[in-house]
């Protein structure tokens, strides 16, 4: 069986792009706040863009805030992308062992999604029953794009970052090939230093569009010998009058960009 | 209106009780693994205990891995309780603050619980969408009960672990008194200087029972000038033969030995 970094790979060069559209939609802001209007929203979104994105990542908090019935929705979602593209629970999820064996059983097992965002925190035990799933792929918090990755992430100690000590971690542990980390594309004078150090491991690089980060930068120096998923959310899905037209239209003109470092 | 550090100590002198039962049922543990008997028997548990608990926490990997029928299960807790004990969403969430805000929502708004665990790799502009609901409780992850807890959180940067950069981080952000920490009660040696630290901030103290940590040094230590939440979850669920007797009866051993201490 393909190893899950190979196989994200695959996708990515078999619809010459790394984008990763965020399916986080915010049903407060469409015409119709209704549940059922959601997921028909969700449902056209996925259909009109598959032909062009290797890759949909699912922030859970967009979900779990409708209850239940948000949760219904996230079971529907790999159906519907059936195979066809690379799904991502964008759930962050990290407890003690037991527990996030549950999580990877619920993410993995039940919903189906191909694979995860963890937080580091706790440390390595609460990784390893995700990354047992070794078909499955895992995305390790490393440095985010927002401001508070300053508060933890870049403190230094023994001689380095602790993101660093988490890109080693995650290098020390990819026995499976399954293991890869998040990193923000806000964080552009880093990225160089990341490359050096995390080597072919794959990227999934939120903070495009929205929160700033530097699209050339951030897929030039990530492709490198290895995989940068661009990920963009508010930046396609807030285009025009949020109409599916626009949605595509917008999709088109991320993917364009990509290629021009492809 | 009480802060919400009152509120709970209020609870626990109430009861004259500091333990936190942690309601995390394995169905596939039960006689029947059914989602109607789960929720049945989480009613149960609740009913036959809640004269003793002054706190529950529900550990939200128990009710995911069974989709949006084991959160319809979350969606009754609190109205079970329904403000005779205080109510702890044990789901260690945090991303930027955009979805923060979206799973303060679920958790607090949706769900009806009173507090949450929260993961602090991100740095505090994550975790403050959840400290705003200045009526809920936040604990944030501090030093945790299992072995990675080796792997970040005891590194030393800028002459200090960076559990107590948490700690720092927890005090000066306590505005609204709502701030309590994770310190997993398998760290004995290391709570004296937690206390020195901490101050008056509430410990939920996961790791007494199945963990091995110490009953004696948690209480002893932890509730001084503060509060120490005793957190039993399997210590007390599977024991016996799992029946709602055997439960009882389990708390009121715990509850008996906690009492010597308070």
């Amino acid at each position: 069986m393909i190893k899950f970094n190979e196989k994200i790979k695959k996708f990515c060069k078999n619809k010459n792009n790394r984008l990763c559209l965020g399916l986080d939609i915010d049903n407060k802001k469409l015409e119709n706040s209704s549940i059922q209007y959601m997921q028909d929203y969700v449902i056209d979104i996925i259909e009109n863009t598959i032909d062009l994105c290797p890759v949909y990542k699912v922030n859970f908090a967009f979900y779990e805030r409708l209850g239940s019935q948000g949760f219904k929705i996230l079971e529907k979602i790999n159906s519907i992308i059936n195979g066809r593209s690379i799904t991502i629970a964008d759930a962050k999820r990290g407890d003690i062992g037991n527990s996030s064996k549950f999580y990877a059983e619920a993410v993995f097992d039940y919903l189906g999604f191909d694979s995860i965002t963890v937080a580091p925190y706790m440390g390595f035990d609460s990784i390893k029953p995700f990354v047992d799933y070794k078909n499955n792929g895992v995305f390790i918090l490393c440095l985010t794009s927002n401001k508070g990755s300053n508060d933890f992430q870049k403190k230094i100690t023994d001689d380095k970052e602790i993101y660093k000590h988490v890109i080693s971690m995650a290098k020390k542990n990819n026995c499976f090939n399954n293991i890869g980390l998040v990193i923000g594309a806000t964080n552009d004078k880093y990225l160089k230093d990341i490359k050096l150090l995390s080597g072919d491991l794959p990227w999934l690089m939120p903070g495009v569009g929205f929160q700033g980060g530097s699209l050339d930068e951030s897929i030039s120096i990530g492709d490198q010998n290895g995989l940068a998923l661009i990920n963009v959310s508010r930046g396609i899905l807030n285009s025009g009058n949020r109409t599916i037209a626009d949605i595509r239209k917008a999709t088109e003109e991320y993917t364009e960009q990509i290629r021009k470092f492809l």
